[in-house]
């Protein structure tokens, strides 16, 4: 029989529609990873557990001698997929598709933010000082380059264009089209696009190619005036690199919602650079309410083909053995 | 002949078209208030002209003997209106719809920041310190209540449906429709539809009755967790009032391009409201490059207009004598 243990958040409407659904296995609700009455899961239910929705700790997966699907509430998947952390066999998915409102409508504010000079506002608010700070930008009629166009990006991608602007984005299968994207391109063109981009926008999984992506002789590739953003993994940016541009005036500003390391250190020069705008990697998560309803939906969308097959392969070995 | 005193700030392509525009008539350009040499625009100049492009000091109107047509590059005319600043019969025009654009993506700005925790996040970056703030607040099916939805409003609004939001404009003629605009009612409906809004933007020009509109309580009329944004002029919100509200926790944010006084005294408890953003009122001016291209669009359409109507009633007049 399945055992399904389920460690979503959920509301008690899509606690009712899970059960509905798997009417038929036992289910188990852990919210957030803890059992109802606030103890840890039990080493015996992972030991018992067919089906685990949610992110369970890596060492607790050793016992799980059953599990045939794993299935995340993060759309990154790097924590199961080194060697040795998922037993052999298991399935794994992610709710890749939960998070590109959440992210993008939080790194699109840093960048409105920013082009309407509001963080310098504010830094002479927390004085009392009433003084205009010169022109402003817009994203009317600007480039802007979108390095990753997955979930987020295609996201990002659809705000900009919502204000006039033009968007360029970077991908490995430039076959793949998608709604916020005006011109897609490989990955290989990078070095020759930066230079024309108003706005550089990072969306990119943690991987050895991307790692110190955005260094010191890409970003002076970028233009005086222009804007880098980071919503991705922090890696993706040299962040030393970035204070030192900075502080040498050459771009308008930076918004990083990750960094590398993270947290940044308290003494990084990243975090006193008037034109970097820094949040805690609080872009997604369960920052928007409705994130955590399109994670129930992935999940319960998900649960509903894998019974399904599970259902098939049943009556497929029933037709055997007859 | 006709003497047109241009005040406007030009390119040199709008200067040109200018000039083959009005080729009939003399042209004098003193873009900001200055002559092309740096000095103050003599007061013979004003004598003679006949038509200004451009906000003169209103003292110097008053030796403007032939002016017949006073177009601002402004899009308010409280200065003008004032009974004895203009002379008899002269005819008053303002760039209303030149600022719509940047204005409403500033307050638009503000508004994504307070969402996001920008201004909140950005006083820890200050400090060094990575900490998450907690949950953040989308558009996405808010409910928008835009009081005054002329130019500003409306461009607000359309801004506000391209993130999902629902907009509904209060305005003195509710026949009238705009773009950004899903709803429209009475300003009588007030204070029943605060209770009902998530952001309540005011776009209001400065007029006895709008004058504190929003007092204290009306701000106590809105949600706990709503957002309340000023573009329009900074009277129509009771400042003192709004921060005693905000230190109470009774609102998300509040985010101010316009306050009253205009500058806000260092004094003034607003300034460290952490849950306000205020920026200097820099919205709108010649803050991003393409307003001044619109004020130029509006005058050369605007002269075309007066000119065509002149050639009128010259050739009318030949007429009659004949």
């Amino acid at each position: 029989m399945e055992l399904i243990l389920n460690m979503l958040r959920l509301r008690e409407d899509e606690k009712t529609a899970f059960i509905a659904l798997a009417s038929g296995a036992e289910q188990v609700f852990a919210p957030g990873g803890r059992m109802p009455d606030g103890d840890e899961i039990p080493a015996e239910l992972f030991a018992r557990a067919t089906v685990i929705l949610g992110n369970p700790p890596v060492p607790a997966l050793r016992g799980a001698a059953r599990l045939r699907w794993l299935h995340l509430w993060s759309a990154g998947t790097d924590a199961y997929q080194t060697p040795g952390a998922l037993p052999e066999g298991v399935v794994l998915s992610s709710s890749t598709g939960a998070y590109g409102p959440s992210v993008s409508e939080h790194l699109f504010s840093m960048l409105l933010a920013l082009q309407k000079r509001l963080p310098s506002y504010r830094d002479q608010q927390m004085k009392g000082v009433w003084a205009d700070l010169g022109a402003a930008r817009t994203l009317y009629e600007a480039q802007v380059l979108i390095v990753g166009t997955g979930d987020l990006g295609a996201s990002f991608g659809k705000l900009c264009k919502g204000m006039g602007a033009h968007t360029i984005g970077l991908r490995r299968d430039i076959s793949k089209r998608a709604d916020g994207i005006d011109e897609v391109h490989s990955f290989d063109t990078l070095n020759d696009l930066l230079p024309c981009a108003d706005v550089v926008a990072l969306f990119l999984p943690h991987a050895a190619e991307t790692v110190a992506l955005m260094d010191e002789r890409r970003l002076h590739l970028m233009k005086k005036d222009a804007i880098v953003l980071n919503g991705g993994r922090g890696s993706a940016v040299d962040c030393t690199a970035l204070a030192r541009i900075l502080a040498q005036g050459h771009l308008w500003g930076a918004g990083l919602d990750v960094t590398d390391p993270e947290p940044l250190p308290a003494d990084h020069p990243l975090w006193r650079e008037p034109l970097a705008l820094i949040t805690p990697h609080v872009a997604g998560g369960d920052h928007l309410i409705s994130t955590g309803r399109r994670i129930a939906g992935i999940a319960l969308q998900r649960l509903q083909e894998y019974l399904m097959k599970n259902n098939q392969r049943q009556e497929d070995q029933a037709h055997c053995q007859t």
